[in-house]
């Protein structure tokens, strides 16, 4: 099984750009893919990033005495600069192996979550994510395509259906969060453990609780 | 086991009052609330409503010809005019068996989320809710008591831990998903399958993507 993680590498998390600069949603971004790739490691998988341009080799910190290094963990890179579809479904066509997209953003995926995804035995498994997404998917099937637009969740149990292949669908929390606005970014604070978690304590974000409603302040 | 749903009768679901007439929330949360109830009996246990004020006994129908009703189905209800905290709290206190606390609003609760949740072996046993709440909540330690305020999630980690007792947390999205405000329709609508969906398309709202972001349109 080959594990792709897809990654834009230029103007990432552009909805976040109310509480983060462009540089800095840059760090936070490859913050989140350095979590993802080293989970997928620890469920004993090697990740492939796939992504839209080269990533530079600069390890991203904090600036803090003591820091942890933000970068990307090493992971061989694919570069398609083509959007998200066409690029996984070039991989899709060109693997003889089951091949899953692990989402880049899954800043609270825990090993735990990903392996009860990665051992689902369907010929396609979908982790939806918050708002119809498809976050995570499993491609056991050899006709299977991906589209990545609109309730793209709908739309991949529709196409299992059509080409006649068996479905999963995983019930996770974790794998459901991507983190790509504001209001996401509690949810890091709260549940996540790994880098993007620390990169946004040290970048001064804490939990605010206000009318009942938790939020994030700087 | 008891399994206590607890459910504010009166001006329910006041964070929809955007999107949905005081009636429709009236009629609306009491579907969420038959869905929750139906799903915990499926899971083989009999729930019990813990309302702010007595249930009326009128079906909530959305007079369409051959509609389900959308009334609660029958279930024992227990009335406390008290807020969620002291109400839950003097559950657990009279209570010398093990209580599962599971909240009105989890519209794509299914029967295999909440088995699981309710078969977890630990001293307390909580499923997080988007933004830091406890949807779901199991109290096997006879010391536990809940704090509903802010970050629940995170102070009922916290309690379980100052009186040494076990904790649980169970991944599921469909537990975390509590139906609150506009933004949480469209989930209903993609995943639900029971009386909270039905009520919705009957009152008319759609899926409606725009922008790549999912909504609903009415």
């Amino acid at each position: 099984m080959r594990v792709v993680v897809p990654f834009a590498t230029e103007h990432p998390k552009t909805r976040l750009d109310g509480v983060l600069s462009a540089e800095e949603r840059v760090a936070f971004s490859r913050a989140m893919l350095a979590d993802v790739l080293e989970t997928v490691r620890e469920t004993g998988r090697d990740p492939e990033v796939l992504a839209t341009a080269p990533l530079d080799a600069t390890a991203v910190s904090d600036g803090s005495a003591g820091a942890d290094s933000f970068g990307s963990p090493e992971a061989p890179v694919r570069v398609d600069d083509r959007a998200l579809t066409p690029a996984v479904n070039a991989v899709l066509e060109a693997s003889e192996e089951p091949v899953a997209v692990v989402m880049a953003d899954l800043a609270l995926a825990t090993p735990a979550a990903l392996r009860e995804f990665l051992a689902a035995e369907n010929e396609v498994v979908l982790a939806p994510g918050r708002g119809g997404g498809t976050n995570a998917l499993l491609a056991c099937h050899p006709d299977f395509r991906v589209d990545y637009h609109g309730t793209s969740y709908l739309d991949h149990r529709e196409r299992a259906r059509a080409i006649g292949a068996s479905v999963g669908i995983v019930d996770s929390f974790r794998l459901a969060t991507d983190i790509d606005e504001p209001i996401d970014l509690p949810e890091v604070l709260l549940h996540g453990e790994r880098r993007a978690t620390r990169w946004l304590r040290a970048a001064g974000f804490s939990l605010a609780v206000t009318d009942g409603r938790v939020g994030v302040e700087r």
